[in-house]
């Protein structure tokens, strides 16, 4: 313990060292790495660490200690900062530390790991030269050169025969360093009651969250928690098994039946998530439908590729979005062959939308199922938040209001198959498909993926369904957020920051490179706290890397204003290509394309109720959001017949305050259209 | 409505139409099926109701209505019994419905659906003789006859062309009624304030539960709820995006410490479920080691076949637990392969113990990965919970206390790969792996099923860990709980009970035949207020069928004389086997089998604190569990960096009585030997 005391100062720069305890850092110091046995496990980890590695191999000799596989940048960074001397897993200065003669295999290891990212990383440093560089901070950091041990640390694990499986993780891990698809995953910690506000390692160290898909902030939403805090006091935590062995309650069957009512269909059935639901579901019906082909939109989800190769079945990709190429490929089968068109509503890392009724156009000419993922849309589009399928077909929507009734011939009638998330604009967790009757019995009882599992908590369940519930009622978070996305991309594209351009809500902001798409939100996180992930490859294609914003009814004008400010100066810190520059390059992943149509968005100007004069008002700093006390008293009366009414219990989101009934701001919605329901049940 | 509105007192005898909205029923009995165009939707569906379907088969030309996908057998009758009199879904009695002269359609419907159970059904006819038998219920009931409808329905889907997708689905789903394996789940609500007590559909009724997979009982422990809500009011719900985005917690980087600690290995990760974790690791590893072959027990779960199919690699499999089979096929295969052995430890529909230590010497000697299950086994077994591993070197493992440091040469620390769940003893959701740091790194940079999915919510990931904390510090819960399951199988054997012996916690009851375990499990729920779900094909095998209890340490000694009591009644009423009949049959499946050995439980009078007197008494009726509160008070303590110490806020546990800052006991935990932990951390 005292050998190790002196690390304690250095927990609030490093994350590593913050959270690890002093018990695992001793062992990790102590016990030598069983790759490279003449190291210690935390040296080796070190040279992971996307600072150290890098200042292991430019400063081949020194050694350097911390481990920041969950760093942001600017905790890294601040190690790198700290006073000149770096501390040692064994608690001395580097001079006191036996491990100290292993530095230069470190860095021999650092160095072939960096070797294949050089050309990105001259061309990020170059950028960069605006902050001062890992390296630099690195060069003024570590007083110590080593020796000798080299050569030995290579074959370090090679045991007595039989296949090296140490190795062969070494070997994977490599290639993703080399291609900079290693991922270093940021602490967020997102605060119910500061929402868009996070912490991250350290509780102190708040930012504001630009990337999550808890696109409505329904994940703190008043009714929600609520509902909540009493599903858990009066049912527990685990739902204790599967659904067929005493994990199927009445909170998963009511949730159920509020998702079949949302998108009118006879039937839905819920996953653990979005993913299960897609990967089974897919798999499944591809193989045990006879000779079942399945028309893959090239942009597809990971789960539903994985679903349909999981299949067995032959998987046809049609160009993204593309009838035409499409319907050449339907052709080429005979009709009577079972074929299923997989395609997504919302593509969420480009912000495109699918045709969805011409799809189904072709699917009728050729004898297909339509299998729509609606996971970017649910809560977020149409009238009553059931997507982009439902948004299609507006005024008939909200004629129909609550109807779980079809509406002959409109898009969401005409899709076989809708799968949907609760875990993105329902803020919850889980996944699910709706469809007719037989089709979703058909999963339920065949999908191993669905039988096999237990099933989610009634606690998540019933918040999932609270959240639901709300949104069909209230139409304002919808609007609000769309007109959110508007303000951004009106800011970004004045200030000539590449948005790519999409009629959804996603907003990517095109960088084409992965080192500085990396870097831009490191500088953004350290610099602005302001979070947003860089994507990459593989989630998106190589030199298409971007940062992708996402916006919502709680984040407020003033912080909209910020990021534009901060993005901006950020591209021009780091030398990041401009819309123009795209533009007078000929164009590039849909930016400054020569030939481009503007794109409009799918909310239209009635739809946003900035027609009518009834669309909500954009909130200024300190404003809160707007509850909407009809759809509160709604979605509590759904929960009376489990649950008991919240008039006869103090209310649980008012439990910190004893004797307030409700603590939340029970403000009247503003007059934005909202859906009138009709009676759903006695 | 209006037409509706009689159908309202039946609500209470039916769960279907009990929980079904009003305008839904409408909508069914007003459409016409797909499928049987000249049938309405309600009449088709209740020719697929467990009672209903028979009922019309054998009363052809009676129209009954009503549909019970999710009834409880008692309900169901009781709509049989109810007046003489079926109520129609159009609100009138039968001669008034439009609809009457489908019925014989669907009576021939029926009948296809049953030919296939005859047999079947003779055996449980015969046994069922003392209760009212479902046909003669059904013929007391229905004073319609019907006429004309037939040969229409069969061909009422045919569409112009195109595979018929619809029948398709009729088809299967008749597959799964005519073997007897379609699916009926119970709407079982588990009360967390009268643990093991839940009600069904309906809330006044309630029932014992004899079959959950919260082993403990955790889904309702004090310290759990409590670190729930208050992680609730601080963070929200959903964790709002993947790892990788947004969704990477303090909460989640904490779980996995503690799981690693637990395991005593490096690195652990966690999944949306173990399902998800199996099938990702495997298909993972499968897929990516060159020329990899997995040597799967022929028991092993779902999860792990499909994640073995799904990697593509080459699949052994051995006889379970037969290390001369196993040996035989690894010693076919060069010692250079890359070689996987997938198991068990604890075998959770027959209660077998995996031979673990023998597994890992083969393992090393041919050269192969060891993956193990733990999935029924972590919290159950050994000091700390974690898992059968850990137990099979109890002492060593005494002493080690809470260090996260291997043992060497234990069975835990010679395990490569270990899965478990968060969602049977800990009373949580989720799933995990836990191994070493490159292993896990591997799975967590390739592992689709890890990457494109949202994180589990903070709330749960919190409540998943206060559990683990806890039952890492409190053996008392898992001596308990093996004192009443040896009270239970003692109780069984004495009844000639026909209990499949076992050295685990699991009491499986042989009943052999797969509509006598269903009648069973429905007489058990329906006249004894007992849910103990039937285990059919193909979860085991045709005539292995079997009721399988779970006892928890919350099941009061009363309780447990009495389900032995009433579990013996129904064998006797339903002239299901008993032991000494498979032992004069030869034996079958485990009972009765005339060479066999008395099997000894794992857990030993020195582990029960039998040895030492330190054991905890079995509860007697009314009696509280033991909370201990030093189990508590570490919990509590983990959780203080994020949600501040519990002393600063009102406990959220006592929330409904203001100013209680706790309102469950805080009894000292009885002398039972609790492992004393090291200091983990400053």
């Amino acid at each position: 313990m005292d050998k190790l005391s002196s690390l304690a100062k250095y927990t609030a720069s490093c994350p590593f060292l913050g959270r690890t305890k002093t018990s695992t850092l001793r062992t990790l110091c102590t016990s030598a790495s069983s790759r490279y046995p003449s190291l210690s496990k935390l040296t080796e980890k070190a040279t992971r660490c996307p600072v150290m590695g890098p200042a292991l191999q430019v400063r081949s000799g020194q050694l350097v200690a911390g481990y920041a596989s969950v760093a942001g940048s600017a905790e890294v960074n601040s190690i790198h900062h700290h006073k000149g001397v770096f501390p040692h897993p064994t608690g001395g200065n580097i001079e006191m530390c036996p491990h100290a003669s292993k530095a230069l295999a470190a860095a021999r290891m650092a160095e072939d790991l960096a070797r294949a990212k050089k050309e990105k990383d001259a061309k990020a440093a170059a950028a960069a030269s605006a902050k001062p560089s890992t390296s630099k901070a690195a060069a003024a950091g570590c007083p110590f050169h080593a020796s000798d041990v080299t050569a030995e640390a290579a074959k370090a694990t090679a045991t007595a025969g039989g296949f090296n499986y140490d190795q062969w993780y070494t070997t994977e891990l490599e290639k993703k360093h080399k291609d900079a698809s290693y991922r270093y995953f940021n602490n967020i910690n997102r605060l119910a009651t500061k929402f868009p506000i996070a912490h991250t390692g350290d509780p102190k160290h708040e930012v504001e969250v630009w990337c999550a898909n808890d696109y409505l902030g329904m994940g703190n939403n008043p009714v929600v928690l609520e509902t909540m805090h009493r599903t858990l006091d009066t049912y527990g935590h685990g739902a204790g098994g599967t659904r067929n062995i005493a994990g199927n309650t009445g909170m998963h069957l009511a949730l159920e039946e509020e998702l079949a009512q949302l998108h009118r269909k006879p039937a839905a059935l819920v996953f653990s998530s979005c993913y299960v639901a897609n990967d089974a579901t897919l798999a499944t019906l591809g193989s045990k439908l006879p000779g079942c082909v399945y028309f893959s939109d090239a942009m597809n989800h990971a789960s539903m590729i994985q679903g349909m190769r999981h299949s067995g079945a032959k998987r046809v990709i049609f160009k993204h979005n593309d009838l035409e190429d499409l319907e050449a490929k339907l052709a080429q089968y005979p009709k009577e062959t079972p074929k299923i068109i997989a395609f997504e509503s919302v593509y969420s890392m480009c912000g495109s939308i699918g045709p969805i009724a011409e799809i189904c156009d072709l699917a009728k000419q050729y004898g297909a199922l339509t299998f729509l993922d609606e996971v970017h849309a649910v809560g977020l589009y149409g009238p009553h938040g059931a997507g982009v399928a439902e948004h299609l077909d507006w005024d008939a929507q909200v004629r129909a209001g609550n109807s779980p009734e079809p509406i002959k011939g409109s898009v969401m009638d005409r899709i076989d198959i809708i799968t949907g998330t609760l875990g993105k604009a329902y803020g919850a967790i889980g996944g699910y498909i709706a469809g007719s009757t037989d089709f979703v019995d058909t999963i339920r009882s065949y999908a191993a993926g669905f039988i096999f599992t237990t099933s989610l908590p009634p606690v998540n369940v019933a918040g999932a369904r609270a959240s639901i519930s709300y949104q069909r009622e209230y139409l304002g978070d919808r609007q609000l957020k769309q007109l959110n996305v508007k303000e951004l991309k009106s800011r970004f594209e004045a200030l000539d920051v590449p948005v790519i351009p999409g009629p959804s809500h996603i907003v990517p902001v095109l960088v084409g490179d992965a080192a500085l798409a990396k870097a831009a939100s490191d500088a953004l996180l350290a610099n602005h706290g302001v979070y947003v992930q860089s994507i990459n490859y593989p989630t998106v294609a190589r030199g298409e890397e971007r940062l992708r914003f996402t916006v919502t009814p709680g984040h407020n004008l003033d912080q909209i204003t910020r990021l534009a400010k901060v993005v901006d100066q950020t591209f021009t810190e780091l030398g990041i290509k401009r819309t123009s520059d795209w533009k007078a390059l000929g164009g590039h992943a849909g930016v400054g394309m020569p030939d481009a149509k503007p794109v409009q968005p799918i909310w239209t100007d009635e739809h946003l109720g900035l027609a009518s004069g009834t669309a909500p008002k954009l909130l200024r700093a300190g404003q809160k959001r707007i509850i909407d006390t009809r759809a509160v008293r709604i979605t509590r009366e759904k929960f009376n017949d489990l649950l008991g009414p919240v008039d006869t219990v103090a209310s649980t989101v008012g439990h910190k305050q004893a004797g307030h009934k409700e603590v939340y701001p029970m403000t009247p919605s503003a007059s934005v259209h909202a859906p009138t329901p009709v009676a759903v049940a006695a």
